[in-house]
């Protein structure tokens, strides 16, 4: 640490991200719940010589045909859409400023890893609830608290979802706190709760580009609630990076938004291949978490999920393991093409009749 | 205002970016300091089918290959350098957590007028220098004082540049504060101040590839310091938004930080077109800053700066004008194509004489 960072960030433990290999030749990258298909295929036409000619002129910084096409896609307005550079920075802004009055913010004690760090950049106060014995979140856990509430759905590293009406009482029973559900994997199964939006004034449903659109490398997040929130969103996103999307993410993520039947197709294809996957598992003795995401998490008594990690590194395979103690004995799998999962089942069986 | 939002930020006045038209068929545009000249040739090369399939991964979060050529450009190593999605996110950063332990942030009173929206947002106690009588920084006026420093150089909207001694001496006299040199203009005629950083290890540069290496579009900013500083802002970013480059961005920020060729012969050209610029201005009875930017900021006093500004639009010319009080009968036009200048001169001299 230098003497000129402020003695208020010096404790600061950053987020991990999962490993981005720089060979990704023979490697089976299932670590980081990418799509294991390419971007729609009006995204590799509409970056073309002249858009790349033009990238010496700045982005439109409302990022007006990226928002209108997601406002498209689910029957919202144009002010109701805010878009930020990945939704870690959309979720950044939140943690940062959407706190209410007493800076408190609500998440469940096992989810993405990156909120308790949010808490502590923006000196929030963040109070973990726990899950349930199965894993999954217990709705009326979160009824009558007294800050924001944050809840992943389906949660992250678990794969559980909570139903429409969960949220929905969730919803009622928080009327004076906002309640965000990130949705970055609502595609593969859940139900997105944006067809709740102008019903309930204290919602933002945020989603990614990055999973079920197949455009992690181009981050490209976004919020969806009331225009009076996206307002405070877009003031926040203006006092920190106004023009926080470049040029091509934004042709892009418009283009890929517009493309409803590539959409369908491969998050079916990937929903087709994870049930396949999860009965397998479940065959060779695995406990696999009942998934509504493009990831399972898995867990056998025959290894530990540490060992097992490690096991699969041999056969060039990378799944994620996280260290804290209640779930340390799972391993999170990303959804990859069938061939890959075929690859990841024949290396199980192989590390397991080793035992 | 949403209920939501949290009071500190209720007043929050966000920065007004300059006007990104979309229609830019006939119009000139010459309001935001882009270049008038395309990226470097590589940059279309680069960014080809097999790049745009890969999009549905992660970027590199570490932006490896662009640090590295960011590092060898300025002879430093790649763990002096960190990147950011526009130097105003780089700025932010800077803003929130770079400012010791008061607090204090000092900045020249006119500079580029984001300084006091991130003051604002952050919460960091913001004090303007005033600027000398003829536009200039006075350099002695930043001798020891007790916070960070942040100077543009050249300053925007003057165009007017400090020596590398001037830079130096405020080094010398503020051992204990962190001196942040903002350089988004710095390669149309300034010193960077790059080469001090392995004599100053209070010292840090900002630059952008937004001007001199026509990437507006891409949104790439960089800070480079010591290891330890860098260290720090690298602690931020990864508590802030670790991804936050995307892959294509990265691809092209590292051909035109390598292709040095096509940089000194775009910026040679908008600073010889620069000059026979003001020189016609100043025959036209114009003051014009000396300008060690890709803009220049000029006054007439035969119209307002507000008049000529709204006049030029009627000729499809945008510039920018900037209503404080002490800058209001300036307007600050950025240095375009040469045929872009003579449109320029031309019209401003029809304007005048209708007066």
């Amino acid at each position: 640490m230098s003497r000129f960072l402020n003695s208020r960030y010096s404790a600061l433990e950053p987020y991990t991200p999962g490993e981005q290999p720089k060979v990704t030749g023979r490697l089976i990258k299932l670590n980081t719940n990418e799509s294991p298909y390419p971007p729609a295929p009006g995204v590799l036409e509409v970056i073309n010589n002249q858009e790349l000619q033009k990238l010496r002129l700045y982005s439109d910084p409302a990022a007006s045909e990226l928002t209108a096409a997601i406002a498209d896609f689910y029957g919202l307005k144009q002010e109701q859409v805010m878009v930020g550079n990945g939704s870690d920075e959309v979720l950044a802004f939140i943690f940062m400023a959407m706190r209410g009055s007493n800076d408190v913010i609500y998440y469940p004690e096992i989810s993405y890893s990156f909120y308790p760090v949010y808490c502590d950049i923006f000196h929030a106060h963040g109070v973990k609830v726990p899950l349930r014995e199965d894993f999954s979140i217990g709705a009326s856990d979160y009824f009558n608290l007294d800050g924001t509430i944050i809840i992943t759905n389906p949660n992250a590293p678990t794969g559980r979802a909570l139903t429409l009406d969960e949220i929905e009482s969730i919803l009622i029973n928080n009327e004076e706190n906002l309640v965000v559900i990130d949705e970055a994997y609502v595609d593969f199964g859940a139900d997105s709760a944006a067809g709740l939006i102008d019903r309930y004034d204290n919602l933002m449903v945020v989603q990614t580009f990055s999973k079920s659109r197949s455009l992690a490398g181009a981050r490209i997040g976004f919020a969806m609630a009331s225009s009076e929130i996206i307002a405070d969103m877009n003031k926040l996103k203006f006092s920190f990076n106004p023009y926080n999307l470049n040029r091509l993410s934004i042709l892009a993520g418009t283009e890929a938004m517009k493309d409803r039947e590539y959409f369908e197709d491969t998050r079916s294809r990937i929903m087709e291949t994870r049930e396949k996957f999860v009965k397998e598992m479940r065959e060779m003795g695995f406990t696999v978490l009942p998934s509504k995401a493009n990831f399972v998490f898995a867990a056998s008594d025959r290894i530990s999920g540490e060992e097992y990690f490690r096991e699969l590194r041999k056969y060039n395979i990378i799944v994620r393991h996280f260290s804290d103690s209640r779930i340390c004995n799972y391993v999170r799998i990303t959804i990859g093409t069938p061939e890959e999962m075929k690859s990841l089942t024949d290396a199980t069986r192989q590390i397991l009749s080793k035992r």
